[in-house]
């Protein structure tokens, strides 16, 4: 049996390499590579995904699988092998549903589309980008029958990177926040608004970057196993253990969202350098859902970056580096961002109008899919939907539905939940923590994160894919997925900003 | 057969683009790359250059070839798919000699070898590297054997890379060289030397950058398919015709090198670019052969870059770049650049001196490979070659027998007889120009260097790999390789800097 699990962790050695080739030509393609590449760039990215998903999938993959599987159950359920055969069969029966050309097909169809949006975005050109996007949708259709069959056809879509949710427990989740959300940002409305006019003004990028490299620095961030890059768009990417990079963008009039990106970036990086080396190369050696990401990236930016003790610390190295802060006490800036107003912009959204943002491209996301909305009325249902739920109407699409790069280079469904989720797993995850380190929060007043790095390591980086996102939540907290903790301290967090 | 054209062309398609990602891999390695993504960059430069190499010289790619070479015989020589098949074929019989698991083991080598040696250079560490090398000549020494029954164990790699010429052919050509370049290399220390103390001083390098990318968008390097970047050896490469990157680097403290380099990379970069669009993605989409490669990038670095007519335009920006310069005549200037100087660096080698860097070390590599030379004794050999022909003997092994990449990244043997021969071959060429257009260095003079732009692409940069260098030399000069260009050259221009 030693030899079949040798000929699977082979084979598994070449998809993971192969996979991280794919993140590089999105990396170089975001980051470094001259608009001329663009036609070949995707026809390189659609060649190597057809190439991994094959390999991946492969008849062979599945008879060694089902050979191992009796070897796994005897291994335990923590061994690593056990975990390696288990992780990997999920995989593959979510993905042997997808025929490689379709991947082929769907990544092209993706990389092009990516470079015609990120062209027509700054133009405000949603008619340019509308036919991509109805071919996204005939795609994202097509992909979300091979899970057939089904209650809703964005069950597949949404429970392969959610948790295990259904479309159905989804919506009643979402809607079990939403209420709670409403409920907050309506006292929040009615308080006394917070001045944040100071975060407006001259703030260069270039320094706006040094300061938050020793933030991030400071978290733990491994520079030899990372890079940071400017983008069009923050994300984090990996090719190993060892190389684990971020990419992040900052407006040079507006302090706060740029540090709070990288921030954000640094969550999911540190994630992914903090996976136990001996996983690699193998599918264990991953985050293992993108709701446990977003839990590790919101952390880092919200808990630490936007709560009082990080700063505590570093508002007056931030002092220093943008002298017009000096008249500002760190009261006030604490306030100022975190100021809750709805505005337009996802990324840039406070932590209570954060997930109305998520919700309601959830439901879009689902309408589309269901045939209930069609993309030519996307950008009014946009607007409709910001005015209902936000109180604010976007003046034009590249602000509104043109916002995000979701919709124009992955599936359509499945892809925003994962940010809310995350939200609602981190707050349970951070009373986790606090139960067994009440006074954390007092190393980050002295710049020191090495306990909380430390113990988010050792109860979630370090088990890659090991776990599922259920039975890591499980592991931690002993329970299912709630909402209660998230809006137990957001209440708690703005009650007192605002003195509600 | 029009469909087995059409199957053909698809597999190429798919070889040309996993190729192109094994040169992504590579350059991020040497751009971008943080230390930690080393081990994992190894694996996957190997994996991939190992599936490019199963899929060009699979069986089905043979029959499809056995099948289509009457039909392109049919065509005649010059149509576009004759040369596609007849190039695939040259290539396939040479690459088909080497089994895919010898490409991956040797490719996995080199990517580690080149990590070991960067970071050993620095240190002068010839001790780590030796194991290395040692492991690279063996491995140098089976791929040569692959290409058995041979006259000399260099014959197939020097023949494959470089005009066909055998070892024997090779060393006679450079044995003629050397003895002209001697001649003149005498003279010259004879003569009064050339004062080049004001190219040594304060030359920050962000502001030679600035100068040498108006110099070669001059030239006419085309920044939306490309870009620039800092590496620890200056390269071209190439990911499609529409994305052809160069690296450089330069000294703060010496004017000249980091300009040089980058010309030279980017005459490179514009052959690339210059190759007829419709030939992409297949093999015809490349540069012939690294001889007529290094033609064309030593034409832009020395014809023009090193040469009066370019200074008589741009020195007046240099000196507003670098105004320490103004006290400093043009002619002064010209004859610094090119001051003859046997020094211990190749790639900083005036243009006499230059091939004698070459041709001992294509010597030294003839020895490794034939036994008559251990890796134990290449430190002292270098040091006796340089004594011997430079009259210099390098003081370390940084500067020494560690100095160029390629030993430790490339396999020994065909790897530095380009250089010379791309001299050799770029003075013919540039003869054939003067015959068509003998005032053409008067447009360089107006900073116009589009007649020679445009000369170049039409007779050798648009026709990729359709005719092979042999093939290319006849059309551009009626004539066989030949060194009396090149000689003839060298003794007019020096004889007029030296008094000669």
């Amino acid at each position: 049996m030693q030899s079949r699990l040798e000929q699977l962790k082979s084979i598994l050695q070449e998809t993971y390499d192969l996979e991280a080739t794919v993140y590089l030509l999105n990396w170089d393609k975001a980051t470094k590579m001259p608009s001329g590449g663009s036609d070949a760039r995707a026809r390189q990215i659609a060649l190597l995904s057809r190439l991994e998903h094959e390999k991946f999938t492969s008849d062979e993959v599945g008879r060694l699988l089902e050979d191992l599987t009796p070897y796994a159950d005897n291994l335990g359920y923590d061994h690593d092998d056990a975990g390696l055969i288990r992780a990997t069969k999920i995989l593959y029966d979510q993905r042997r549903r997808v025929p490689s050309d379709f991947v082929e097909e769907m990544q092209a169809h993706f990389a092009k589309s990516f470079s015609v949006w990120a062209t027509a975005r700054p133009k405000n050109d949603f008619a340019t980008v509308q036919p991509y996007l109805e071919r996204n949708l005939d795609l994202s259709r097509q992909y979300a029958e091979y899970f057939a069959p089904y209650d809703h056809i964005a069950d597949g879509l949404l429970r392969q990177r959610n948790y295990g949710l259904t479309t159905e427990q989804v919506r009643a989740l979402f809607a079990e926040l939403r209420s709670e959300l409403v409920k907050l940002l309506t006292k929040i409305t009615e308080a006394e608004p917070v001045d944040d006019s100071f975060l407006y003004g001259d703030f260069p990028k270039a320094k706006q970057y040094d300061f938050v490299k020793k933030a991030i620095t400071a978290f733990g961030y491994d520079w030899e196993r990372g890079r940071m890059d400017d983008a069009h768009h923050p994300f984090a990417t990996r090719f190993s253990i060892g190389d684990v990079r971020i990419t992040t963008r900052a407006s040079e009039t507006h302090l706060g969202n740029g540090l709070f990106a990288t921030m954000h970036e640094a969550g999911h990086a540190m994630y992914e350098q903090g996976i136990n080396q001996a996983y690699e190369p193998s599918p264990l050696a991953r985050g293992t859902s993108s709701g446990v990401h977003e839990s590790q990236s919101r952390l880092w930016e919200n808990r630490v970056g936007r709560g009082k003790a990080f700063w505590q610390h570093f508002y007056s190295e931030l002092q220093a580096t943008f002298p017009q802060l000096e008249a500002v006490p760190l009261d006030n800036f604490y306030k100022a961002i975190n100021r809750v107003k709805p505005g337009l912009i996802r990324v840039d959204a406070d932590e209570v109008t954060y997930n109305l943002h998520i919700m309601l491209r959830s439901d879009l996301s689902i309408e589309l899919l269901d045939g209930s909305l069609a993309v030519k009325d996307l950008p009014d249902a946009w607007r409709a939907r910001y005015e209902s739920d936000l109180g604010i109407i976007p003046e034009d699409d590249k602000d509104g539905v043109m916002q995000d790069v979701h919709w124009y280079s992955f599936h359509i469904g499945g892809t925003f939940e994962g940010y809310s989720i995350g939200n609602i797993l981190g707050a349970q995850y951070y009373d986790a923590l606090l139960a067994q380190h009440p006074n954390i929060e007092d190393d980050y007043t002295q710049g020191d994160f090495s306990r909380l790095h430390t113990w988010l390591k050792d109860n979630i980086w370090t088990h890659g894919r090991k776990y599922t996102t259920r039975e890591l939540t499980q592991r931690i907290t002993g329970d299912d997925i709630s909402v209660t903790p998230l809006v137990n301290y957001l209440n708690a967090k703005f009650g007192d900003i605002y003195n509600l």
